[in-house]
């Protein structure tokens, strides 16, 4: 449903402008999930390892550990009781697009620390830390790799010319974009290719995450947003909110069971955008059938300009206290608390 | 030279076991480095973007930014005065090698925050969040991805029966080793693919970081030891002290110029691998020939067993502890500071 209440109760926030240190009870990394599958029979090749060496031969055959997922934590040093808060990314990011923007300002791992979430920050399989399997050979096919060109309209920060002759003067940022325009190729910067048949490998290395923690709370972007509500949908035992930041799709599920309570936000200038067009009727659509789905459409509460990736524009904080004040209320009914 | 000191001044060490709360006055990410460049003329190819879906035309035509490195740091609330700690990780790993251990006890990251420094931890260019470049169109060829098996050997963790149909049973640790054997399975998930023709790359981007942050002292393991020397011989005022951890080779650089404080540091086992006798008599050769690089080989001190990864090794503290007084001392001196 549409949630009419960020009017009245929730934006006129006070803007937060905790820049305080940062105090952990703990912080590391693991790897979680995936399989080892073996190779035979391959044949031996050759590869020169470095300028003017001698080649060396190289055999693809034995065991390999694949479909793996990287998680860091960040343990809060005074938590604030509301359990594991796990983000996860979009498609052809990694968990690096939580922890800064591109102009250097802090990112939303920051911000969620600093209100005593303990955070588990992923890279998807197959992106960043988790690695990647061997092609043809186990995987189908090689990675998509994302052109600069297309990053910039895909993520909604403007328009660019049609062809792909393009330069990069002829993108034209929305007038009133909030994504910090003069980093947008630091921004590109942090890109990097993802495969197209890794879904199910995804999910189930999230699933391990949730049963390795029990049951958490998930703020996710983009292409990772069907994915977690479909995994909410199979598991509400254990995930006990979701936030999904402009979900790229709804999947195909029974609404009439799911009962995660589920915020989706989206931002600005989807007018000018046939593909968000339509997957923004999906999810009003969805949010129409399922009681626990509420949709928080930014520019209808003041909050213009926001693009794709609105956790690294100029009013990410601003953003992150809406999420984060959604979260501690709706915690609270989980537990049973006063909110 | 091999450096005799360790055993009057520095190993009758107590065993630091600080655990306390991890507090930083900062803590974020970057992308640096790297270059643009455009694809034209490709043809556009089809792809399933998800099981069961329609195929969608691709096109690689455009901007691509490549070549850039992740850069995660982790500022000390409290911070020591001796500049910043930049970690560079070995071949087919990332910076998570410096995070944790395979059996989830801390990694040198946390041990080094802990006692002041300002830690720069890094995605060599090509690997991890650092991303890659579509190949054969811009880079010449795919990476090369090790099995589970050659891991085994390569890291000096034990033996594995010769022929590549082998089985986890034929794996023989060696007797004495330090690295945590029940959780092998857990640091292969933790390897990546890496390149094989990417070392100028590799070595522009820290450069890169250099630049951005004035001058620091490295620690680096295995494929980054020989590039962190040759960077260390060509820009001597950036790289205040350099600690190299099993470097795989020694490049070619001129000895008579070499000032930069280095320590080279062995583990065990090096008898039984003959590419590691090789490579320790040109790690020898250089620290005879070159006063400031000093040789820590660990079983002449009385540490027994440790792997080629002996920061994730049982006793990776102590290691660090060694580490961390040789860093101290020899910056010091390098500011003119009593040790």
């Amino acid at each position: 449903m549409q949630d009419c209440s960020w009017h009245d109760e929730q934006f006129n926030m006070n803007k937060e402008t905790d820049y305080s240190a940062i105090r952990l009870r703990d912080m590391g990394s693991f790897h979680i999930g995936g399989r080892t599958v073996q190779l035979r029979d391959q044949p031996e090749y050759e590869r020169v390892m470095s300028a003017g060496g001698e080649p060396v031969r190289l055999n693809l055959n034995g065991s390999y550990a694949i479909e793996q997922m990287y998680v860091q934590y960040f343990l809060a040093e005074r938590p604030n009781g509301k359990g594991p808060l796990v983000f996860w990314h979009g498609g052809g990011m990694t968990g690096a697009a939580w922890e800064t923007t591109p102009d250097g300002r802090e990112g939303w791992v920051n911000y969620f620390i600093r209100h005593g979430w303990d955070v588990y920050l992923c890279d998807a399989v197959e992106r960043g830390r988790s690695g990647f399997a061997p092609w043809p050979q186990i995987w189908p096919d090689k990675p998509v790799i994302q052109t600069v060109d297309d990053i910039y309209s895909r993520f909604r920060i403007g328009k660019h010319a049609q062809g792909y002759d393009r330069d990069p003067a002829q993108r034209t940022a929305y007038l009133n974009s909030r994504f910090p325009l003069a980093a947008f190729d630091q921004f590109a910067k942090q890109m990097v290719p993802r495969w197209t048949h890794t879904n199910d490998a995804i999910v189930n290395a999230f699933k391990a995450l949730l049963d390795r923690l029990g049951s958490a709370s998930i703020v996710c972007h983009s292409q990772a947003g069907p994915l977690a509500l479909q995994l909410a949908a199979g598991h509400p035992e254990q995930i006990r909110t979701l936030v999904a930041i402009e979900p790229a799709g709804i999947p195909d599920i029974n609404t009439n069971e799911y009962r995660t309570p589920t915020l989706i936000v989206l931002g600005d200038n989807i007018d000018t955008d046939s593909r968000w067009q339509r997957l923004r009727e999906k999810i009003l659509t969805f949010s129409s059938v399922v009681p626990e789905a509420h949709v928080l459409s930014l520019p209808e509460v003041g909050l213009r300009g926001n693009s794709h990736v609105m956790m690294m524009d100029t009013n990410n904080r601003d953003i992150a206290q809406l999420v984060n004040g959604w979260l501690a209320r709706r915690l609270a009914s989980f537990t049973g608390q006063a909110s």
